[in-house]
């Protein structure tokens, strides 16, 4: 099944080498991507990252630096990670990056799309990975798996353009009626069902930051359509309401 | 036609930048290669490329540096020069890397072979070239052709994983994810949930058959596996013990 193309969105976490940035930027202008965010950065010197980024200093230019994970997918219906498949405690599907292609016409996806690369020595922490709908590994040898960030964003950019899941030229994102939710609309969602559980007693002090993680993946993993999120949204807000309603009368 | 896996050697021709030494090494050592050749480099600091070679310094070790192409490339019986197409007087077929395996597949080629990278400024000699049988050309966009030679290295050795030209092939991650939740077990979610949207107010009399009717093909539409549904019973179960104590004490 042929994927439909994509926006794609490429976010670099925390990265700790401006001359990485610099070189994101460069394979992404290599192979026509020009979105590229840049999540709070260890050192935020734009001019050595422009300096790496020759012939792409318009990408780093236009790159934005954003404070949070969030603030950077927030439009996005569909969120990967990359990972080296070290970490243990993953439940998310982990696609071989040649494979992305067929996944994603299985899925029909369409919009915007980010890739997240995490920082140089720790990649994604569990909190980001919590966030992607699935990961995505590029196949290292086992006893040579981690990539440099540059050549990893090459690498994938590579892979998107072989693929024919880029987008030819970026349209603005149509709405659909009930297309797939948006990550900040689902962010809302989960908000408000965590104040639920917190209310109701669900989420425990020792386990709650794991249980939430545990529960966003839960979430991600429904592909969620805007519709649904109304939906859920007002199911929510009328058991909130209920509930606050026995608080007040105790 | 399914090509023959080759051994590979990775020629850099006068490369300026050591770094970029020590990133070509990287990037071999992260697909399974391992035969890396320097002709003439214009400042020949291991040290340096060493220090740019994380995890791959072995690879840095056994390179070797040779006076000229030809001793780089005299035992390989398929010599490929990467080149950004953009140099006019060649007569070598130019294959865009995405379609190397078919061709190589055509040849049936087997044995040593070599794939030349140029210098970081002016690629491939015309003389280089002249050793070559066929040229490949990573398929940038026009506007920004010319690749960071360290990428470029790692893009290709990427695709010779890809397209099953190596011998290295790394093991398939296995995921491990719940099966698909039974009817029955989804029913029983559902009646809990219906409960608790009776308690809360949600359902209203004149309309509770149709949200019904609508919420519960929204539960199927989202496919939960077993697991989904315990995660989600429970969540129904503490909302509904919170319920009641709200009730009881009004």
């Amino acid at each position: 099944m042929k994927p439909l193309p994509l926006d794609w969105r490429i976010v670099l976490v925390r990265p700790r080498n401006p001359l990485n940035i610099g070189a994101a930027a460069r394979a992404l202008a290599n192979f026509g991507l020009r979105d590229m965010r840049v999540v709070a950065p260890f050192e935020p010197t734009w001019r050595e990252a422009r300096s790496a980024a020759v012939g792409a200093e318009q990408v780093v230019e236009s790159a934005r630096a954003v404070a949070t994970l969030l603030d950077a997918i927030g439009d996005a219906t569909l969120v990967l990670g990359t990972t080296t498949g070290q970490r243990r405690n993953l439940d998310r599907t982990i696609l071989p990056l040649p494979e992305l292609a067929t996944w994603l016409g299985r899925r029909k996806v369409r919009g915007q799309a980010a890739l997240l690369f995490g920082s140089e020595k720790t990649g994604l922490s569990n909190e980001h990975l919590s966030l992607c709908h699935a990961l995505v590994r590029i196949p290292t040898v086992p006893d040579c798996v981690s990539m440099n960030l540059g050549q990893a964003v090459a690498v994938c950019a590579y892979e998107l353009m072989r693929a024919g899941v880029l987008a030819a030229r970026p349209p603005r994102l149509t709405v659909h009626r009930s297309g797939p939710a948006d990550l900040e609309a689902l962010e809302r969602l989960f908000e408000r069902a965590a104040h639920m559980l917190d209310v109701s007693g669900y989420l425990k002090p020792q386990s709650r930051q794991a249980m939430l993680i545990k529960l966003r993946r839960l979430l991600l993993d429904l592909q969620l359509t805007s519709h649904d999120v109304r939906v859920l949204g007002g199911i929510l807000a009328q058991v909130e309401w209920k509930l606050a309603q026995g608080a007040d009368s105790e």
